[in-house]
């Protein structure tokens, strides 16, 4: 038999979770950010942007951990690589920015594993695809979705505008509405692991 | 950085059809498949089957390989294991069922590679998820879907009663109306991967 990859998840309550100074979004509007991505295009070239999938376990279910900024808008923690920058490496800085302590030691080692999932943007548009469209020959953006394999005990400090939510996998399937493509089809690329429920 | 598993993929011309006796379905309505189903499940247990993604390029775009059953449903070529039976042997000699010449020497030597999804069937309904939901201890069925590497030149013969069709990535994605959401999310399945789109 195919032995699928095995993913260890700990419970929800086995992590602790402090809050640190706000990090707020660069952008107000969709448009502001789409300009700005622009700016940066013309400057660097291509966009890549890395992001992470955190597991955590909640009654024997996977639950992914996402950032909710207000009361709506929910994105995985990540972020833009600067240019020429390693992509793990890129995705450790922007981890340890987002959800990493302000105290070093505090900091979990994080160990970023299985790119599941690359989705590409033609324009300077909200749209992507999970795949280059054929006659694009130069996209605007490029982004990674890694899985981070968390050990039993880390703790987590949340800016203070931000909220850290655990989110069912049957939450995300087929929600587009709520989630958008890129977060609502992880379900679908997390399919081929093996989750070993660990509980406490 | 992380490398991309790399998958070549030959021109659709590069490979020769041809045709063979009619290869029925069982059942001649849902109805009686999920029946069917169930009679087995007494019988054998959790059915598990397993089917394959066979990729061709066109215009340097990936395309899947998809039986047409009538003038609307499409399917992977796959099936059901025998209980007991490797996946890896079973999906081997679904696939020489389904798509192998009758001459043994001119059956192609199926390569086997990713798993790229699970999917889960909680009861005999037609719903399926690409998880074991909470609560279901005993789901019906377990279905596999595996990326099958082409060589660059295959002979495929194709039971009279179905149609072979190659459909475009962009063509799936998004489009779970008409290829159901097993099939219309394997683009994002395969976002992973890199395609060698080799030209002939």
């Amino acid at each position: 038999m195919v032995t699928s990859p095995v993913v260890n998840t700990y419970p929800l309550l086995s992590y602790t979770f402090g809050t640190k100074e706000p990090k707020m979004e660069k952008d107000t509007s969709v448009a502001d950010r789409l300009a700005r991505m622009k700016v940066n295009y013309m400057k660097e070239g291509m966009r890549t942007s890395v992001e992470a999938i955190l597991l955590v376990q909640e009654h024997n279910h996977p639950h992914i951990l996402l950032l909710q900024i207000g009361n709506t808008f929910c994105k995985l923690p990540g972020g833009r690589l600067k240019p020429g920058e390693n992509e793990i490496e890129g995705l450790k800085r922007k981890l340890t920015s987002k959800l990493g302590a302000n105290s070093p030691a505090l900091v979990p080692d994080w160990q970023i594993g299985e790119c599941v999932a690359i989705w590409w943007r033609p324009n300077f548009e909200t749209i992507m695809y999970p795949y280059c469209p054929p006659h694009i020959t130069k996209p605007k953006e490029c982004k990674k979705l890694f899985l981070v394999h968390l050990s039993e005990r880390e703790y987590f400090a949340v800016p203070k505008n931000l909220k850290l939510l655990a989110v069912p996998l049957f939450e995300l399937y087929d929600n587009v509405q709520r989630y958008g493509p890129v977060i609502s089809t992880i379900p679908q690329q997390l399919s081929r692991f093996q989750f070993n429920m660990i509980t406490a």
